[in-house]
């Protein structure tokens, strides 16, 4: 094949959400195959809000596989980019030779090219890491067409990305076999199920960053010995009243336990050696907050939920929103009052009583929060049909735009 | 008896000391008695540093029990300071009953003036209720002519003050009888066994008060299921280990295991419902701070300890004090350069090598650290044989001086 004859490459771009555990995943039985030592459940959020978009291209003039994320090609011989391909391909084998008449042989043998972006700032320090390989996992399967059970192989690129191949309330069921087989996510509800529950993401003021969670989950299973107790014996019974909360849409319960197995996580990294500090000033002044909002209502409308870093999560009903987002402006003064401040699903105005700011009474932190991203439960990863939202050109390699 | 003839009172006074514990107290199982649900074990720190002055006064003239603390008259009804009044005089009664001959019965029905002093300021943040209960317990004990066992005594007044009864170091033993008569405290080794032990007290800035101990631990035995598990499967090792690397001088075990369990105690905090926060900015800062220094020179040099509050409290050898002093200074910037920055023990100069410096590699806290100090391991209480010390005059009332 001459060199400037371009075999046109196929094209497949898919999107994949963000989810946020309310059962926390933390530590891991087997390093390799990413196996955790307990189960864990989250919810799914809407990718209208924040989402990975990922196309994958094939051509037989590839002549090896490459990734680009965020604009910036990076090394495709990770570890657990490599396990993804890899059990892909594999996947897609075992089907071939299963007999399915819908799988062309010959597309196995092909290079791919990777193209990634996310539509959030990673400085959200959201865990872009599960969008990203639940996104590519889904895509590579559309390419390999091995469609199916998928989230043992999003697994395999990091943990918790299993639970973004599901919307809505997906578990990760923790399994017990030593291959991993059977540590898989299991949608719980679908994100029609619970209509009125609104998530916001209060993103932090930027600081250094802290430990990385793979390191950081190791070292904690090494040496803290409430995280093995957690795990053992308070996780499994979590995990029922979770569910139990989610499929009635009891918000109390779901919010207490939240906030419960969020602080719970936090005190196995202080139980670690050394110890791991994830929440800083501003996260406690949101636990405040919270908690005295919710007192001086006399009931729990609010719950918060951090992971390996700084930043809130808030669950919380509808109806709630407005009032809670102006509370939040008021003990985070905001750089400027611009309607930056809030992003995503549009918040109504709302007043702030006397008698609540006297009720939390707390310090304000300037600048604390940087701004808020309000969003809902949504979808798993789906399919993008416009093909003008391809991130690979015809040529297979990243349009410019990326 | 005229109004205007007071009987000349007999007066005493004593002194007691801080502790500060490397197996933390958090939890009791009988709030009353004060029995806490796991065994803890203790610093007694010199009283040429820290300590609590009391002066107890009898007099047929009294009407009744008063008491002053630090210059102020409080409520002598408070329900502890009744518990140790009461089994103090049920002790003597005891003693006169089983035929004690040099007990005056005359005194059992005296009232007492008590007055009571802390020479150092409650800002500090250090547990000055052990001291005071311990103080207050001990100079009673010698009014009364009831000398002996008196730390099941002090504990009814402050659970930690049954470890200022003692000098060196000492464990305070859980027991498991329900009316409490095992849960005393025991010196493992006096003050003398380890000379080159220094303490450090970070006093940190003065912040908002978080949640008292006694409220906060109350909150932790309902809600966190860390702190019961804590409780019963992991100190009780962990006495074992902190006993053995006591008596054999090891530095490195006793340092080690020192942080591990102020960093689990905290850890049971946050695992608390609503989640207690002991340790700010400041705290973390420290850690981190003796982290880095441990891990530039390979090997445990500090420990860090916190209580119910942000300041650290450091262990340390006496060789190594000058320099992380000056780590400190460096790295808590202090408002002026005047000496009052270290009290107590002298210090000597040190240099900071730019190499330990970049090691550190923190962002220095400007006036996070007020002033630190200088202590080491001390005895137990005392008797002030010298009566200008007296904090009561000869009519029975508080020196204007108090």
């Amino acid at each position: 094949m001459p060199e400037n004859t371009m075999e046109k490459p196929n094209i497949v771009t898919c999107t994949a959400p963000v989810n946020i555990a309310v059962i926390k995943y933390w530590g891991k039985r087997n390093e390799e195959l990413i196996l955790p030592i307990n189960s864990s459940l989250s919810v799914t959020l809407h990718q209208d809000q924040l989402k990975t978009t990922t196309t994958v291209a094939t051509s037989r003039s590839f002549q090896e596989d490459r990734i680009w994320l965020n604009g910036k090609e990076e090394d495709i011989t990770h570890p657990r980019l490599q396990s993804c391909l890899r059990e892909i391909r594999r996947l897609a084998r075992k089907r071939r030779n299963d007999g399915d008449p819908a799988l062309d042989p010959s597309v196995l043998s092909l290079k791919v090219h990777i193209c990634s972006v996310n539509n959030f700032p990673t400085a959200a320090g959201l865990a872009s890491s599960a969008a990203g390989f639940a996104c590519l996992v889904y895509t590579l399967a559309r390419v390999f067409g091995t469609e199916g059970e998928l989230s043992g192989i999003a697994r395999q690129g990091s943990g918790s990305a299993c639970r973004s191949m599901y919307g809505g309330f997906v578990q990760w069921i923790m399994g017990q076999k030593d291959d991993g087989k059977d540590s898989l996510a299991q949608q719980v509800e679908p994100e029609t199920h619970w209509p009125e529950l609104r998530i916001l993401v209060l993103v932090a003021s930027a600081e250094k960053k802290s430990v990385g969670s793979t390191s950081g989950m190791q070292t904690s299973v090494q040496t803290s010995c409430l995280l093995k107790h957690r795990a053992e014996s308070v996780v499994p019974g979590r995990m029922e009243e979770m569910i139990e909360a989610v499929r009635g849409k009891d918000f109390v319960a779901f919010a207490e336990l939240t906030m419960k197995d969020s602080n719970q996580f936090h005190a196995t990294c202080l139980d670690t050696y050394p110890p791991i500090f994830y929440l800083n000033s501003v996260s406690q002044q949101v636990i405040n907050l919270v908690h005295r909002y919710n007192r001086h209502y006399g009931e729990i409308r609010l719950a918060y939920t951090f992971d390996a870093g700084p930043n809130a999560v808030i669950y919380t009903l509808q109806q709630h929103v407005p009032e809670f987002v102006q509370a939040v402006q008021h003990f985070f003064p905001p750089e400027s009052n611009g309607g930056q401040f809030i992003q995503g699903l549009p918040v109504n105005q709302a007043a702030l009583s006397e008698e609540l700011k006297q009720a939390i009474g707390l310090e304000p932190m300037p600048k604390g929060i940087s701004y808020i991203i309000s969003t809902k439960a949504g979808p798993g990863p789906r399919v993008v049909e416009d093909p003008t939202q391809h991130l690979i050109g015809s040529d297979g390699m990243p349009k410019h735009t990326v």
